[in-house]
């Protein structure tokens, strides 16, 4: 380099060790799910407690200010400068707008209430948990305040905004009440249409892991996952992490049931296309990370839902199968397997909901977690609100909390505002399927080749090398046209699950 | 906490933070020799890099000198305190020394030669690697005077006393010479009788990598190794890595031999149990680490070669190797697994080397590096050199340098005054083992009974628990009575090579 850094270059330099520091964080994340032993629980801790301090650091010196100060005077800095220089600044007003002590007592009453949360469930006793929670809640309500006096922002968007940069709800609310009032007659509709017809046959198990592990692994490569450059493994929780040239996919397998392995791991290969397709001269850089959970969800949908669980996908994919396990007779021919992938059923749990109900599920906790935050509904009337909304909107009645509202980890632990960014995703996923499409004809035919290149080539230009240069409302526009509409994601139901 | 953090405080709490950085680096570079994908390299050597700048950062703070300085004159600080504060001072005084330019240069110097080496080696030709050798030991030079400058030390002790703290060049020659004179007709007679009885009977393999594995793990558990604190897996070269708490130890599996693999396990079990045997209440403070290279080497070896290749061990294992691998006949009898195991020959690469013959090679690379660094040989006449030393040591000379000078990485890495560590530690084993039997007489037995109990008793409260608290000497002093004594080992080897 020749003269002193400029300040945007000296921003850069700050980020990039920033970024370092996440990674490694985020590798560590990946032994702790899958490789530690028990006993390294505490040390683990302890490191990424200090890589997290590490990270915190960079962005509250009071330096850091100055040079987001001095760099926005440079005149010279071109579109990805500016738009990295703007990622810079929101981190750094999200991260100096809570004080320290707070940060220490949320870390703590969140730890705290997460350990009763996971006996409340075991034992469906919620008024177990309810002074941990009422606690969590209260400092989830000073960090939101906080930050919405930081950023200008209502307190529910400050929060919402740390998982979904520039997302609203006053948009959230115009197309949930939409969705809502679509789902249950459409949901009566399927089922009747789903009763009328007889049951898909059984898959006969079992279904060994090793076989399962190998199906995974050919059809990661089918859909685009670089070897090279990652690894499928096993824990408790599927996820995908590692960095973006080493990506670390887990995933769990059942030896009676090999569907939910192998579409886990399809959804998890979406989330790692898009982090493998991040732009690379941006690497390090907050510009160059993916632009938020709503649009990461829907690269994993529009893998996973969108091409996996279409026809297309199942014509090539089901003669895999039967040839992995050895399968035999009509039960393996693909329009059966295509009528497992899209069997619909009013269920409780969340995590095991099929596409259709799935939205209703995220429409109920986004409706009660914002009364929850602003003081209009109160933590120990809980129950009787999540129950009252499952039946309105999924017509069926938990038997205890452990199957209502106990059984998501994301409240207890602190994780309030995330939620949405599950249906935000599935709704741009149907959204971006039908724009590829339209531009790039030969996608289904290829899909019934096992051919994922046209979609990822569209899903590359059009997303995943954009990075952070654009809010999710720029992109979806850029991509599709026009900004998020649920009429794409509920025409995507209609087609599939009633034409 | 009440009350502002005394200067003793505070450097315990940067320290702590130090040597979290440094854990977190210890499992990231276990991770990459056993699980990373090719193509992560980059990424994770940017992830390291960071985290040991970081590091780095920790010793060179300013505010750092001026806490040691503050603490010194704390009269309230206990013995362990003390000394915690000595090591926090070495480790400051090391890290200052060295001018942060020099470390970046020796750094980029290190790499390149390192890849030039590997393809020198493989050409067998060394005067490929002339010149960036010559770099590299031209800043190693620079490196040595200036931290010579800041110790008070002869340069190569500088270097040596980073490997091993307070080892001195005096000493170990004294040491080595009384060895050197010891080594040649010593081997010269184990060969003659060896060769006058016959030959070992062979071990039938194929020995399947699984059995192998199962074994290991099975003898990891009988010498005390604890699976809720550790893995075991496999990389190319083998080491134990980690934390404390989650020790990683890996190992290499042959389908023809399964000695190797095995024994490189236990010898990693015992620089595990050294790991797991330190001060706990001092974890993450200097004064609670391992005291030095020589004395790591010392508990792995004693371990291996001194409790697990001893005829009583070899009691207790022959029939576990022997049921694992389904073996049959006297070639599985502990007396003919037992001549495998101390089968001693004149070879030319150190790593294959026995227990007998590995101090020449050892004694060999010590007599070079120092005329090396002092000037006194230059880097051209190397190959003659160690030719010549090869034959006077061990009377046998390479067929080219690749089985010379060329076979090991750690000079052409910028790793030297490293290599008399390893008989250091060979020889402070002997002395330890003995001293270890005269105190638990039972010791022996126990082990022909595969309990390591009574042993392992010995060095936890002898060596382990005592951390970085005293000098290797004192340690040695206290534990074995009296310093490191050569004749300790040589009893060792006449009795089992020529009793």
């Amino acid at each position: 380099m020749t003269g002193p850094r400029t300040p945007y270059q000296e921003l850069e330099r700050r980020f990039g060790r920033l970024a370092r520091l996440r990674d490694a964080a985020g590798v560590l994340t990946w032994d702790t799910a899958t490789m530690m032993p028990p006993g390294g629980a505490e040390a683990r801790a302890g490191q990424l407690a200090t890589l997290r301090m590490l990270a915190h650091e960079v962005l509250i010196d009071p330096a850091l200010a100055d040079f987001l100060d001095a760099a926005a005077a440079d005149r010279s800095l071109d579109r990805w400068q500016q738009a990295n220089l703007r990622e810079m600044r929101r981190a750094w007003a999200r991260a100096t707008a809570v004080p320290a002590d707070l940060v220490g007592r949320i870390s703590e009453a969140n730890s705290r209430c997460e350990m009763l949360w996971r006996e409340a469930r075991e034992n469906a006793d919620f008024a177990a948990v309810v002074p941990a929670l009422s606690e969590v809640l209260s400092l989830v309500r000073e960090r939101a305040d906080a930050l919405a006096a930081a950023l200008g922002l209502e307190p529910y968007d400050a929060l919402l905004d740390g998982y979904e940069p520039a997302g609203r709800a006053a948009e959230i609310d115009a197309v949930f009440d939409d969705l809502a009032a679509f789902l249950p007659d459409f949901i009566d509709r399927v089922l009747a249409r789903q009763a009328a017809a007889p049951a898909p046959l059984p898959l006969p198990g079992p279904f060994p892991v090793a076989k399962q592990r190998r199906l995974c692994r050919r059809l990661m490569e089918v859909v685009g996952f670089d070897f090279t450059h990652g690894r499928l493994d096993e824990s408790h929780h599927p996820f995908c992490g590692g960095v973006p040239e080493d990506i670390r996919i887990t995933t769990r397998y059942a030896a009676d049931d090999f569907m939910p392995g192998v579409m886990g791991v399809l959804h998890e290969t979406g989330h790692a296309l898009y982090d493998q397709g991040l732009p690379r001269e941006w690497r390090h850089q907050p510009v160059g990370e993916a632009r938020g959970m709503g649009l990461h969800e829907s690269q994993s949908l529009i893998i996973e839902m969108q091409a996996c669980r279409g026809r297309e996908f199942i014509t090539f994919a089901a003669p895999l199968m039967r040839e992995m396990f050895g399968g035999e007779g009509p039960a393996w021919e693909p329009d059966n397997i295509h009528r497992h992938h899209i069997r619909v059923e009013r269920s409780m749990i969340r995590v095991d909901a099929d596409e259709v109900t799935y939205p209703a599920h995220i429409i109920l906790r986004y409706r009660l977690e914002r009364p929850l935050l602003a003081g209009d509904l109160a933590i120990p009337d809980l129950p009787g609100a999540w129950n009252d909304g499952m039946k309105a909107l999924l017509g069926i009645t938990p038997a205890d909390d452990a199957e209502g509202c106990l059984q998501d980890i994301h409240w207890y632990d602190g994780a309030w505002g995330y939620f949405p960014t599950y249906t935000l995703g599935a709704m741009a996923a149907a959204q971006m399927f039908r724009a590829a499409k339209r531009a790039v004809p030969e996608i289904p035919e290829a899909l019934s080749r096992g051919d994922f290149g046209p979609l990822l080539g569209w899903l590359r230009t059009h997303v995943h090398a954009k990075g952070s240069l654009l809010t999710t409302r720029e992109l979806l526009t850029e991509a599709t046209g026009g900004p998020l509409d649920p009429k794409a994601f509920e025409a995507h139901l209609a087609e599939r699950y009633l034409a």
